[in-house]
């Protein structure tokens, strides 16, 4: 007896059927997220100038064939942290380990507190520790690695970074990387770009933030750093920290940094307005033979986060004369931090 | 009319069945893949225990759910790169740029040629260049570079290396990596690990190999270096070496090294016999909490590559007494170097 034609697919060709279905399927669904996702890549980015300029610009750099196509392997990212990935105010994040760090130490040790960078630390007076100068930031650095092992001061700084919260926001460091930047590196990131971060800040510190809080590895988190020496010790090599500065990660510093770490010259460089401490990684940038892109961040909005800027307008003199985008977080961010309740990027 | 079977399967799921045998072809030519390479991760090697050594403990840590299970952000690896992954007899093959820069930099200027250090390096008199000791290398580095740019001396550096031949075996340098050693790499990086150089050379040399030298990109290649400084010249901004050496990457050098740039204790380390260079580095993974995998090349083939070891059997003892695995290159390895008339891996 001939098959009735219904009978007739689900007996010749069911199985093949069923798996061209679901492969159907799974492709609309697929074609369906990527055209949500494409549509909206910065979401927390109002519409403005600097949102249109990021777009494009990873647009053409991305386009093969394109003039201005940038093969993957020369798809670097670096941003600058405290300011441009999260607040620097009223102090920078890896602050807080070190004064838990230095209020240890000075408990075993009083003597410390005569020094006067450790006394204006203790006291939080910021102008205090800046005017010791490099001396006062040894004697600071000495105190909060007390002769300890890299993984003994990565472990009390993990406690203090997901602990003690910000004085304003009320909560954890770590929840408070900016949005429209955690966005941006997503984003990067799903165009093929290697982001890092190179940061005034100690890596011992930085890099014990939590890879979910901007989506980096430790490994690209570039910083200041502090000397170690290999030693025995209980019959285990460890590293302890001596109390010598290797390295001051800021201004002419970061360029040294990336170079040595990355070992060419940056496509991306988001940095921010503040001390200006970001020009000259973005000017390393800038004179990239090709295209290159550079954010400054304007800290212009004292309602949702902090308004300050250098008293000579150097960032934003340097940003007009060399062309680099400047965001003004009042204009420019939509949100500035992630709703807790909403779901994950 | 009812159709026939033959035509009913033409016309009522032609399309949908067209499309899943080809997915069905598809998934089969890729099983068929990836069963061909799983069946031999490591051609040049001998099914020796050095062989088995790894891929069992690479199949450990890889399968989710075992006891010795590592995740992926903790699966690092750090080779050494002369004698390790390259020869290093009779010199390391970062010393061919140095002394095509020195010759250019003594032409320039005679009185270089009055140093010590750098008249054993024009004479290839190795053992004049040790006696020189730091103070030496400064000389000849200081040569080398020369006041030139991070961009010039990479410029150069890429010249000698893809042009000037080994004396012994009569190819680039770029041509020279262990076959065996390039499939090891490939096998780690198939199996989820970040795989690094941590070399005594310096990084401003060894850098410019092009990336399908070892499969490793420049910016997991570690080593010696060089102080620069950003400076502006014609405008345009640029690093400059100085006469400053940052780091010697050797012995207790190297995990200081690997901390600073990748900040936790490799899992996987392949170092070789010579001087001793790469025991601090394997003792410090080691000592990491959980599973670990030390690799150390034994140099005993001197019909095939060479043969030559410490006078005090430093590294060998070290093996012996911290439990690393060791590799004979006369009995371990079938192949050494890649045919170059075979395909690519």
């Amino acid at each position: 007896m001939a098959p009735s034609p219904i009978e007739s697919r689900r007996d010749l060709a069911g199985v093949s059927r069923d798996l061209a279905i679901s492969v159907v399927a799974g492709l609309v669904l697929l074609l369906f997220a990527l055209r949500t996702h494409a549509a909206e890549p910065l979401p927390s980015w109002n519409d403005t100038g600097p949102k249109q300029a990021v777009l494009a610009f990873v647009d053409k750099v991305t386009r093969e064939g394109g003039s201005d196509f940038v093969p993957v392997d020369q798809r670097i990212a670096v941003f600058d942290m405290d300011g441009t990935l999260i607040p620097e105010k009223p102090l920078p994040a890896a602050v807080m380990p070190i004064v838990e760090d230095v209020k240890t130490a000075a408990t075993k040790n009083p003597a410390l507190k005569q020094k006067p960078a450790i006394a204006a630390l203790l006291e939080g007076d910021a102008a205090g520790v800046a005017a010791a100068g490099e001396a006062g930031l040894v004697d600071i650095i000495s105190a909060a690695t007390d002769g300890r092992t890299t993984e003994e001061v990565g472990a009390s700084t993990r406690k203090v970074l997901e602990t003690v919260k910000d004085p304003r926001y009320g909560k954890p460091y770590t929840e408070l990387a900016y949005q429209p930047m955690v966005e941006l590196v997503n984003h990067l990131h799903e165009n093929g770009f290697q982001v890092w971060i190179c940061s005034g800040s100690p890596v011992l510190f930085t890099r014990q933030f939590p890879r979910s809080t901007f989506g980096i590895p430790p490994q690209q988190i570039l910083g200041s750093s502090v000397h170690t020496q290999f030693v025995e010790r209980d019959g285990r090599t460890v590293l302890v920290y001596t109390n010598k500065i290797d390295h001051i990660n800021d201004k002419e510093g970061k360029p040294v940094t990336i170079h040595l770490a990355i070992g060419q010259r940056p496509l991306f460089v988001g940095g921010n307005v503040g001390n200006g401490g970001d020009i000259a990684m973005m000017r390393y940038s800038k004179d990239r033979a090709g295209p290159s892109f550079q954010l400054l961040i304007n800290h212009d909005d004292a309602a949702r986060e902090f308004a300050y800027a250098e008293k000579d307008g150097y960032s934003l003199d340097a940003a007009k004369k060399y062309g680099f985008n400047v965001v003004s977080i009042a204009k420019d961010w939509a949100t500035i931090f992630r709703d807790p309740s909403s779901p994950s990027p």
